[in-house]
């Protein structure tokens, strides 16, 4: 146990439920046998385990990860002189380069991230973690870098799903991971303003927790918040809760190489160009967000979930078109496929699970939808909505399989690793198109994820849900599951996720929803954006990074 | 007559309601005699013309504006080759320099624009007016105007009211003015998805017009939209309706000296940093926005407005950030401070603007809300609110109320001429503030133009208004009424402006909400947005507009 990973010795507080976390994911790296069909039933109903061998052709196999201490971690690179100047600036206690530690912070949460970890591959660990204190020590470390050649990798929670923590840098210099985890504190909340200002490092969670004691919220995010931090999900441009986390930023401190800048606007006073958005969605590329304004809301008076089912795909895509298209949007609004709908109800157990399987027999997709607010104001748009919902074809079916869907989201990240260990592909990948082509977008990434899977003999599955839908259109997250080819786990990924991007780009879906570019994303940046946009970023990022040591490996292509 | 602004020879159809706009306003230069207080009579009754030569100290005179036969012009500086190269590029037809078209191109709506019209002043002409047909010929008149160092200012309604046509190039280069007027199709209507797709040079009262066939609308702007055209709102970051217009936009073509680029977001999707959002609010400095991609909805099937009356201008405010702060408020949102509501009062002819006055003896400021929407949800948003406000010693005022303030509004426009042909000084500023700063911001923004007014003797008005409340703040808006300085009128302005701006950013205000940077705001942009911010917008133009040809003269400093 003793290359387990441990807390860092770089303070306590908000950094323990993030090192505990990150220590959470490595666990599932140790002391585990073989694992059988036995060994997933903690996880999994009995039919759920047997409906996923039957349709994946698959029968669960043990394959553990490598324990950690077999994985193999290079020396740093990073030159001695360099590390004192580091110790310098920071003090040494903040200056880390232990086994540990380095590999805490070794990549992030994509199927492709965990996959390496498994194998014992941390090629991808930065070569010494820093914790700065503040704006000043950051843009202090920055200035730092520059001159030395080091590359800056910022650290927030470690939960990136698109290999925001796995890029290479081209000209293979040192890496430096900035963990913010000091930079955590609610600095001021304006509460007549519903204003909060907080450190990048924040966990989200946390943030909730603080703001539940003053009677406001980020906003509900029925899911949880994972391993996301307000400084991650704001340098990602991730979605939680309602819509996107971005939306909440009204201001965010960037500090760069170059200088530290203040962006943001005030109540919608807008004087140019919209620069705060340049540096939401930058990714680590143009500096580190040090320091956010977040807008809050009031904890509403009165939150519902309900569930309705419909009879197909299309008809359950269709209504709640129309709700958009008629402005009576749910604050919730999840849709899941005929596949992903089975998998929830499956996933019950009990006799309510049950009475809720029978319920829905001969119905195909559960829709779930959730408001909240001022209770007759909720009264009157659940109303409104139920009427468009009734003329849709769907039929209500209560609060129960809300729940049983909400469990299932609650419960898939740790389902994630258990089925991984039985031997599984467990991939996700989000897109979003407008109504009009979102059909074509579903079905074309669907088609490509099966084609590519299924030619090398297996039978994938892919399940489908609808989120974050707006007038124009709606998100889409896929997840895909497969019998793992142990010999190229990477390979049989990376060719299915390039065939699904490729067809929904093609299909007129966009790059990427909500989970950000990452390096998993990045060679399509020009396809999405087209090559005068990358040109446009490039030019920011040499005005503001000249060294380019600001995470090179992510966003922009090479 | 003979040289009355004529619609252009450009062709029919869009232009030709901006065309006769533009002659209307022209129009009021010619053939006037004497201004009394009689003249004033069918612009404003007695008992506000009264009210205002009371309050200002004022005597109504007549000062007309220089006939426009007067006007001096300087000889168009195109040089004659470069003039063959836009003929080439677009066709002689679509080519003028006559002085006619020159002058109907000159400056836009702000105060200082009409005073140097007045005065017979169009040193801001520019040399020449081109009217491309698309975005290829837009693209290759920047490409050759780069080549030929001709500055290239984009002009689509002529409404600017912070001098976003009356840049001047420091290099005093000859400029060609891009109408876009025939650019204004409807090109495509996705109603499903709620989006349209547009031409710059569309005026958003004809797309309104155009919606309304299809049953669909932009969003309420119950004040009309003047001169406003979709690429003018979108390029200058313009607030009308529902907030700000540059949240309509979903995407966008911006056709730069170095290419043409597609932007913009679909249904959410984001991958990285947003370009889109550095081209709303461009002002022209980046190139020419050719074409929109804008967010719609269905007409509202039913739209309230009413009016409340508050005993104090701060307990108005603090209703409504009431409101905000619990997510309820209403769609549409003014409120006047008792200098405003008295002149709103006044404006109302009739026995029921009568009734009206009695009924708001003693009470001093006036809301106006409006709501649209489904017609259950609109009255549970509608009683919520009610709530809200009686508990926040509100008064309803009923719907006549609402009605006499938008018509007091509709009328500003025609009223100011009238006003400024009778001696006065009428200008307009706005900006937008938290709700914790707002009341500081206010007070600070009205003691600066009081002070600075009073200084030369005079003893101006200040009429602010409350308008586009969010969670996290509000706009002011702010009208400035006093006795002119003839001698040195451009200097009167100039001094007060700078005051209250000056005082505006040092208490937490900003430099604007929605009337855009122009050449009148361009020496506070370091102050609004940071000096490291600034080269980031220079990063940007240099790699777009490497000759800085596109609208040197507005948004960036020199």
């Amino acid at each position: 146990m003793a290359d387990r990973p441990e807390p860092t010795d770089q303070g306590t507080g908000p950094t323990d439920g993030r090192a505990a976390t990150g220590a959470g994911q490595e666990g599932t790296a140790e002391g585990r046998g073989p694992t059988s069909d036995a060994d997933l039933a903690g996880a999994l109903p009995k039919a759920a385990r047997r409906h996923l061998a039957r349709e994946l052709d698959w029968t669960p196999r043990s394959t553990p990860p490598v324990p950690l201490e077999q994985v193999q971690l290079s020396a740093s690179r990073l030159a001695p002189a360099a590390r004192v100047h580091l110790v310098a600036l920071l003090g040494a206690e903040h200056v880390a380069d232990d086994r540990a530690t380095r590999l805490a912070h070794t990549g992030g949460r994509s199927y492709l991230d965990l996959l390496r970890r498994r194998v014992g591959d941390a090629s991808d660990a930065p070569d010494v973690v820093v914790s700065p204190a503040d704006t000043a020590q950051v843009a202090a470390l920055l200035h730092t870098c520059s001159q030395l050649g080091v590359v800056v990798v910022p650290y927030g929670g470690g939960g990136s799903g698109v290999g925001g923590l796995a890029g290479t840098d081209a000209d293979d210099r040192p890496v430096v991971a900035v963990d913010l985890h000091r930079m955590a504190d609610v600095s001021a909340i304006d509460a007549p303003s519903s204003l909060v200002t907080v450190g990048p490092g924040l966990h989200c969670s946390a943030l909730e927790t603080r703001l539940a004691t003053d009677g406001l919220t980020l906003g509900a995010a029925p899911e949880g918040w994972g391993l996301a931090t307000v400084g991650g999900c704001a340098a990602s441009r991730s979605a939680a809760g309602h819509g996107h986390f971005a939306d909440l930023v009204t201001g965010l401190t960037l500090a760069t190489p170059t200088g530290v800048l203040t962006l943001g606007t005030v109540a919608g006073g807008a004087a140019g160009p919209d620069l705060l958005g340049l540096a939401l969605g930058s990714e680590g590329t143009l500096g580190v967000v040090t320091e956010l304004q977040l807008r809050v809301r009031p904890a509403p008076r009165r939150t519902e979930h309900e569930g309705w089912s419909f009879r197909s795909w299309a008809a359950g895509v269709a209504a709640v078109a129309r709700l958009a298209r008629h402005d009576l949007l749910p604050d919730v609004v999840r849709l899941a496929d005929p596949a992903g709908t089975r998998a929830t109800l499956l996933q019950g157990r009990g006799p309510g699970a049950r009475a809720l399987r029978t319920r829905m027999r001969g119905e195909s997709c559960l829709l779930v939808v959730g408001w909240s607010g001022q209770p007759t104001i909720v009264a009157a748009r659940r109303a409104a909505a139920a009427t468009v919902l009734r003329e849709s074809g769907a039929t209500r079916q209560g609060t129960r399989s809300a729940a049983a869907w909400l469990r299932a989201r609650g419960a898939a990240p740790e389902l994630r690793d258990r089925l991984m260990d039985a031997g599984l592909l467990v991939a996700e990948l989000d897109t979003a198109a407008t109504w009009t082509r979102l059909p074509a977008v579903a079905e074309a990434a669907r088609r490509a994820l099966v084609d590519q899977l299924s030619a090398s003999g297996r039978r994938p599955m892919v399940l489908t849900t609808l989120s974050s839908p707006t007038a124009t259109g709606a998100a889409l997250e896929l997840t895909v599951l497969a019998d793992r080819d142990d010999d190229l786990p990477l390979q049989q990924w990376l060719l299915a996720k390039r065939a699904a991007t490729d067809a929904v780009l093609a299909a007129g879906g966009t790059l990427t929803h909500h989970s950000g570019v990452g390096a998993d994303h990045r060679p399509w940046l020009t396809a999405a954006v087209g090559a005068p946009g990358v040109e446009v970023l490039r030019a920011v990022k040499r005005q503001l990074d000249p060294a380019g040591i600001c995470h090179p490996g992510v966003l922009l292509p090479d």
